[in-house]
C-alpha cells in the first residue's frame, strides 16, 4: 500500500485507527473458546465489527506462534480476511543478517501478503534493507518502544542524544517516507514532539494507547503532519472490550469512541 | 538443558559445534526438492551424519516462516527429531513487551519445546526476562552479531565502552550464567577476550565461522573457558557442503573437520 492510498484513507474515514489482533485463545469469549477454529471466528467478528472504523490492523505474531503451526495458518486466514483497503501490520519484530531478513521479508510479504512489517534495529543497515525491496511494503522499525524496558538501552545517551533518535536518524536515511516507519509508544507522549524534528514526514505507529495508558490527545497533537502520518494502535482495550456473546459490539463501541475522538485531531 | 549436562557433552564429545540448519528449500539438493517433505528430509539426513560430532543444532526460524504454516510444522518436526542429548537453538531473534515476549517464550518453549531461544535487548529488560523464568531454558540475547550493520548501532560509544559491552552487562545482571547465553559473532574474533572480561563464565554463541568467514582458532583460544563456554555455529558450510545425493556425507566430512579441530582447544 501507498503512503498516498493510506493516507487518503485515513482522510476519507476520518482515522488513524489501527486495531491491535494480539488475539489470546484463553482470553477470547467463552462461547468461541468451544468452536474448533475459535481464535479465527473471534478475528472475523472483530473485523468485521470495526472495519468501517479504522484503517490498519496489526496482527501480533507472537500469540499466534504461541498455538503452533495451527497459529500460522489462523493468522494466514485472518490476513486475508481483512479487506485490501486496510494496512496490513505483521508485528513481529525481526530482523537478523541480511540473508535471514531475506527470508523473514519473503514470509511476511510475499507468504502471508502483510503490507508492513516491525523490525527491530539492534543488528543495523542490512538487517533491515531487506525489507525496503519490496514495492508498496514496509518495514516499521523499532524507535521509541512503550514498554517499561525502553529506559534499559534506548534512552541511553549517545553524544548529545539518544540512542533511539540516533536509530530513528539512522534509519531515516537507509529508506524513504514511502518505506519506512517507526514505533514510537504513547507512553512518552511528550519525546514525539522531538521525534517529529528528526522526521517530520515519516508514518508513525503508536502502541501504548488504551491498556497501557497513554494519551490519545497527547499523541495525536504532538503527531499529526500534512499527511497526518500517524497510525495508533490500540489492541486489547478494543478487543477485549467485552467477555460475551456480545463482544463483537463492544468492541466496536470502544473503537467508535477512539474514532470519534481522532475526528477532533485530524486537520482538513 | 542445564551448563552443567551441556558442558558435559561438550567435553564427552570433544566438540563445541553447532550445526545451523537454515534450510532452504531452493538449495537442497535437486533429488530432495522433490520429496513433498523434502526439507524435513534433509534436516533428518544431516542430522543423522552430523549427531555424533556436535552438541546443538541451531534451528534458523525465518527459512522455515518463509514456507509459511508448512514451514512452521517442518521446524516442530525437526526439532521434535534432534536427539534428547542434543541443545536445541531457535535462532529466532525475538523479543516484545512482556506479556507478547511471554507468548513467544511459549511458542518456544512449551509448544516447540527448544532449549534456547536467540533474543534481540534493544526492548530492554521486560522484553527478556519472560524467556528466563523457564527451569534449564535459555535466552540468547545479542551481544555483538557478525554482520557488517553491527557497525551502526552495537558498536557505538556510550560513556566509555561501546553498546554491544553496554548490552551484555547489563543484560547478564538480568539472570546468570544457567539461563543467559550471548550472541557473539566471530567475525570480530579480536573482541572476543574483551567480552570474556564482562563476562568470564558466560556461554557464548559465536556465528560466523565457515562461510561468513570468522577463524576457530581465533575465537576458541580468545573465548574458551573452564566449562568451554563456547557454542560455534556452522551453517551453510556443513549442510550445503555437497549438492547431490551424498550430501549428507559431505556434510559429516566438513563437521568431522571442525570438530577435529577443537579438540585442539579444549583443556582438559
Amino acid at each position: 500500500m501507498t503512503l498516498q492510498y493510506l493516507s487518503q484513507q485515513i482522510y476519507q474515514k476520518k482515522s488513524y485507527l489501527c486495531v491491535g489482533l494480539d488475539t489470546d485463545p484463553v482470553k477470547i469469549p467463552k462461547h468461541l473458546q468451544a468452536f474448533p477454529d475459535g481464535v479465527f471466528e473471534f478475528n472475523k467478528q472483530i473485523i468485521d465489527a470495526t472495519k468501517d472504523l479504522c484503517v490498519a490492523y496489526k496482527i501480533n505474531s507472537a500469540f499466534y506462534e504461541a498455538m503452533g503451526a495451527k497459529g500460522w495458518d489462523i493468522m494466514q486466514r485472518t490476513n486475508a480476511y481483512i479487506p485490501s483497503t486496510h494496512f496490513k501490520i505483521a508485528d513481529a519484530k525481526r530482523g537478523d543478517i541480511g540473508n535471514t531478513s531475506d527470508q523473514y521479508a519473503k514470509a511476511f510479504f510475499e507468504v502471508l501478503n502483510f503490507d508492513a512489517v516491525t523490525v527491530a534495529p539492534y543488528m543495523g543497515k542490512d538487517s533491515i534493507t531487506p525489507f525496503l525491496q519490496y514495492p508498496g511494503k514496509w518495514a516499521i522499525v523499532l524507535g521509541l518502544t512503550s514498554n517499561k524496558g525502553s529506559d534499559d538501552f534506548q534512552q541511553i545517551k549517545v553524544g548529545n542524544h539518544y540512542l533511539y533518535e540516533e536509530v530513528i536518524e539512522k534509519v531515516a536515511g537507509w529508506g524513504t517516507k514511502e518505506n519506512v516507519m517507526f514505533v514510537v509508544g504513547a507512553t512518552k507522549a511528550s519525546d514525539i514532539s522531538d521525534i517529529r524534528k528528526i522526521v517530520p514526514e515519516h508514518f508513525l505507529l503508536v502502541p501504548g494507547v488504551g491498556f497501557q495508558g497513554g494519551s490519545l490527545a497527547e499523541v495525536s497533537i504532538a503527531g499529526i503532519n500534512s499527511e497526518v502520518g500517524l497510525l495508533v494502535n490500540v489492541s486489547r482495550a478494543i478487543i477485549y472490550a467485552g467477555a460475551t456473546e456480545n463482544f463483537a459490539a463492544e468492541a466496536r463501541t470502544i473503537a467508535q469512541q477512539y474514532q470519534q475522538e481522532m475526528v477532533r485531531y485530524i486537520k482538513d
